[in-house]
This record gives structure tokens, C-alpha cells and sequence, in this order.
């Protein structure tokens, strides 16, 4: 690859980020330099006042195959893993304060870190030939940090199984287990997330940043608390010249023209 | 509809309320009228002591469209948003606060806070041409309160894609996705629910009462917490005349007589 | 039975040890006397260093048909019942306290105290005739602890409704809940169970052991405080043998060599 490639792609077009880990050569690796560059490009599309939908792409044969073991093993120090590890859970967190829909595009193989990322994706749509392992145990190091994701997204014993087998599921199975929202044939990938993003992207900007942002806060709280600030969110929500668009135009049987997003 | 039909019907058999919200003509949205109308029902219904199970249903051609889109566009004041959000997540936690368990019956739509109502419930079942939307976001309206009775019965992806496509699911997937227990054909709706609501009635009223408390409390708990709750409910219950009864009736391979419930 | 057989039979092979309660007469009830030897052979196993996997099977018909209610009834006192709970509940966590994955072997039923011990392993394989309920209900003492692990193995809708009915399902329902990771022909429940203890035992044990540990601890913490415990065993991880080990072997190409773990 030449020096001056980019590790992360960016491309946006009418509001929808396409972010591309492009490291085909290492299976889009998670290297300490991948780890930057798709932090740097996270922030810069939580930034983005444009930006309405993201998606998470992989170039060549892999979606992401996780760390970057020769990398690791080249510092063996504590100090250097517990960094590593910390600006890794970091880029995931960043993930979900991406203030608009993430989707992950999943083909070829999604393992360790890897299958972390799509688990910590919003949204996933995968390819039927898609797979998905947490594998790390398979050379002697549990997926300690890609569990909180995954037992976060699927149940309790399936994510067990995964962790200390370190087996393949395929895509049928990762939706059924609502790892990936759904699996399609290969050749209809792009048009299945083109089609999620630009459903996303036809609503309202605002509502969708207040949406997710509340979404993934009020599941870490007890009932009373989560309605307690989703009534809140909701009432400022009504306040919003586009509710008042949007519920004028359901009420009058016409489209809604959503209000153009400041930055 | 004449000014002298309640907006919720109750109806008492054998130990099972039904509660038919009962403005057909606007899908039996919730007013502010229908929120009040439909939090007293619950209350009464938790002060009788003879209910044993309640089915809580929609009269006319939907389950329940949600809020009243109408009557909230006109008054476009935050205190008054604030203050209806506040009252429907009253409304929806008094279900849980309801003694006895809650079945809904939903057949044709189920949308917003309709679908969050579903959610709500203990338990659901549905005619297998009912469909289920978070579709406030069509309108400029995150269902921000509806998605927190929802990511508390369905997987995070799922919920999540249902909230910012505001896309309708069957009741297939309804099932699948346990939103509902089960998805019948519709002809056999009525049927089914009375079915479980049968089931239900024939178990002892105070075991029923003090499971359903349990239940919900120590979800929110960490699992130790969890079990010393549990424990000592499990304790309480072994004292009480059904429990004596019904391990006696067992080991003498006899119906049981269950306690009459004293108000 | 002649009294010197034991309550729970140990046989450890090749670092799986499989634990089998037997007192099939009585579909293994859980008694005193059971909890005790389950309990202490869960301890027993818990500091056996040798140990890899732990395989939960019952002998006789049934896998396990919950409490003795015939003991419990002999002793009708609060007292009693608080500790018979506070016992059970603290050998289902035993379960948990267990530093290898334990693997529920299911045949025949699973019923009450023992359905929740099916939900308190970390993984379970049925055979295609068990079935599983929480039929507690159906004697007026409702399942109040076998609902804490119940309810943190499969859905809300789903576990209550079982717990309200006291409902059997059947083993291909309790894999599509994820109560069990599979359900396999009857005649293949041995070769399934020896699989996947054979697929574990051949991991590294060191990480095997984090790993359960890990998974169920940052399972209890929100997001931010999971990735930070997370991250902290991860990085403790890579600096053991095991992982070093394993990464050059994957890194050459070979198969790898885990140390042996000391006592």
C-alpha cells in the first residue's frame, strides 16, 4: 500500500459518512494507527453538522480482523497493553457518541475486535457469507474487551459460547441472534445499507440526535430514571420546529420539509 | 361516539378484567382524556382484590395509535409536554404496578406509544395481521419514552432500528423478536387470550401477586442483590395456605383448593 | 438407593469434570442433603487446578425436578425457608463462582430450582426430548429464585410467561430462547456435551479462567466501567505465557503449547 493511502476512507454524500478501514493487505487490522485514524475520523463525523447517517465499511476480502497481534507482541509491556487496550474501548465508546446512526457493513470475516465493532455499531447489515467470531481465545488471550459489546447485543449463553470456543457463526445466525440486524445476499450489501441509510436520512436531523444519544443513555438506567429523562427528552423534542412540521404535515396528508441542521 | 361512552370499558369474568380502550374513531389514541381515563381503570383494578389477570385491549379497527397528535400540537408549551410525558410514563408504569398480570390484545396497529403500550405489558399476544411501529420519528418525533419500554423486551439492534426507521413489523416478527408472546391467527385471537388468561386465573391469586412483584423488582437489581430479594419473597410464600396447599395436593396427587383472596 | 452412594458423583477425565447428581428416584431433588453435596462438589472443583470444564448432568430420568417439596413442607417455618433459599441461591452462584465454564447437560426435565439451574450454567446443551418449566406456580409457591436466573437468560416476555404459567417447553424452543445454547438428537447429547468440553479443555486455561470471571463481573457495570475492567484483565492477559505462546504460534504458523497451569 502506498505511504500516502489513507488508513480510514471518508467519503460523504448527502449526509451519509462512509467510513472504509483500508488495510485490505491486514484484513483492516486494528493497529495502534488504524486505532487513531478511526478515531480521528469518528470525532471529525460527530463534528460534522451535515453528517445524518454513518457507515462502517472494510476494503478488500475482510471486514476487520481485529488487533494487530504481530503489533502487540512487539511491546511487551503492561503499560503499553493497558494503553492499547484503553484507546481501543475508547474508539468503540465513540462509536455510540457519534451523534447519528452507525451501521456497520460486514462482509468476509468479522472477528475479535473486529466482530467488536460490529457489535458496537447501532445498526448491522452483513453479507450471507459473512463471519463472525470473538477468536482471541483461540490464541491463549480471551476477547475481554469485545464481550462488553457482544453480551450487550446478543444473550447471555450464545456470547459465552462465541467467547470460549472462539467458533465462526455465519450471518443467518448472527441475525437470528441479533448480532447484525439482517443478513442478505452478497450482491444486495450495498444496496441493503444504501437503502437503511437513506431511509435514515429522510428523517428529521434533530430527532435522530436527540433519538440516539437518549436511546443508548436510558438503557443504563432503572425504569423510573430511564422515564424520567426520556419524558424530558421528549418534551424538548415537541419544541423542535420539526415535530411541529412533521405532525403538522401527517395532519394535513402532506410530506414534512425538515428544518436544514446548523452547524 | 355519544359523550356517555366511557373512553375505557371495563368488563370483570371470573377474576379477569378487560380493559378496552374505547375511542375507535381516533384508534383509540391517548388523549390526555384517555391517559386519565385508562391510569384510573389500572387503579381500580390493582385495589380489587378479586382480579386475577387483566387483558387490556383496543375497541374498533387498531390496538392503539399512540398520542393524540392533534390535541398535542395545540398547546405547544414545554411545561405541558413535559407534564403529558410524565403522566403516560405513569400510565405505562402502573401496568407494572397493577398486582396481577397484564396480558395485551393487540390486533391491527400498534404504533408509538401503542407499541410502547405492548411493551409495557406483562404479556402479550396478537392476531397474525397486527403490525408494530416506533413510528414517531415519521413525524419529527423520536418515540424517546416508548423506546424504554421497548429495549427492555427487545435486543438493542432491533429496538434501535425499529426507533429511527419507524418501520412497521409484523407479528411474526413481533414473536420472534418477543415483543409478544405469541402471534395467532386472528380468528383465534380472542381465544388465545382467554386461553392464557384462564392459565393464569387457576393459579393460586397470592403466589400470582407476589411473583409478579418479584419479577419486575429484581430485574433492576445486580444478582446478588437479586437473590437475596427473591430468597426471602420464596420464604414468605412457603408460609402462606397455598403454598401448604398446593405441595400438599401435589404429594397426594389431588386437585388444590386455593385460598379465597380477602380484599 | 444403598446409602454410601454419594448425592453428586465426581469423575474428572482429561481436566473435564462432570459432576452428575444422583438420586434418580427422586429426579434429584434438590434436598439439604443435595444442595450440601452440590455445593461442596462445586468447591471441590473450584480449587481443583487441573480442572478445564465442568459438565452438570443428572442420573436417572430427569435432569433435575427443583426442591424436595416433600422436605420442605416437614419444616413449615420462616426461619427454615430463608436459609433452604439463601443455600440454593448461593450454590447457583457457586455455579457462577466456578473459574472454568460449567456445562449443563439437560435430559428428561428441567423443572423449578432445576430449569434454574440450566439458566445459571454458563452454557447448556439439551437433548431434543427435554423440556423445562418453572412449575413452581402450579403448587401456589411461585419460582421467585429460579426467576433471577431465568430472567437474565432469556427475554422478560418470555421468562414470565413461563413463570405465570408454570408451562413446559420443549428443547428446541428453550435453543430458539437461548435458555440453551443447543438442542441436539437424544442419542448425540453425550458426543455434543464431549464436544464442547473437548473444544474448551483445549484452550488456554489461564484464559479460559480470566474470561469467565471477566464475563460475568462487567456484565453487573455500566459501559464505561465494563470496558475499563475489561480492558485492565486484557492487558493482565497478554503478559501471561499463554498468550505470548499462542500469538507466535499463530503468527508461525504451528499449533501452540499452553503452559500447565500450577496449583
Amino acid at each position: 500500500m502506498p505511504p500516502d493511502q489513507p488508513l480510514v476512507l471518508r467519503d460523504a454524500r448527502d449526509g451519509v459518512v462512509t467510513l472504509t478501514l483500508n488495510r485490505p493487505a491486514r484484513f483492516n487490522a486494528l493497529s495502534e494507527a488504524m486505532l487513531d485514524a478511526l478515531g480521528a475520523a469518528l470525532a471529525d463525523t460527530a463534528a460534522d453538522a451535515d453528517a445524518r447517517c454513518v457507515v462502517l465499511a472494510g476494503a478488500g476480502k475482510a471486514f476487520c480482523a481485529g488487533h494487530d497481534l504481530r503489533e502487540m507482541r512487539g511491546q511487551p509491556r503492561l503499560d503499553y497493553y493497558r494503553e492499547l487496550f484503553a484507546r481501543c474501548s475508547t474508539v468503540m465508546q465513540a462509536i455510540r457518541a457519534v451523534p447519528v446512526p452507525v451501521i456497520a457493513r460486514v462482509h468476509g470475516v468479522a472477528t475479535a475486535a473486529g466482530c467488536q465493532l460490529v457489535a458496537a455499531c447501532d445498526l448491522a447489515i452483513a453479507g450471507e457469507s459473512a463471519r463472525f467470531a470473538v477468536s482471541g481465545i483461540n490464541v491463549g488471550l480471551f476477547c475481554a474487551t469485545p464481550s462488553v459489546a457482544l453480551s450487550r447485543a446478543v444473550s447471555a449463553k450464545r456470547a459465552f459460547d462465541m467467547l470460549v470456543t472462539g467458533r465462526f457463526i455465519d450471518a443467518r445466525t448472527a441475525a437470528e441472534w441479533s448480532l447484525v440486524n439482517e443478513a442478505v445476499p452478497d450482491d444486495q450489501l450495498d444496496a441493503a445499507v444504501a437503502d437503511k441509510a437513506a431511509v435514515i436520512r429522510a428523517k428529521s436531523p434533530a430527532a435522530i440526535r436527540h433519538g440516539k444519544a437518549l436511546f443508548h443513555r436510558q438503557r443504563e438506567l432503572n425504569l423510573a430514571d430511564a422515564y424520567a429523562l426520556a419524558g424530558e427528552v421528549m418534551a424538548q423534542n415537541m419544541m423542535e420546529a420539526d415535530a411541529c412540521e412533521g405532525i403538522d404535515a401527517f395532519l394535513e396528508k402532506r410530506p414534512p420539509a425538515w428544518a436544514k441542521r446548523e452547524g
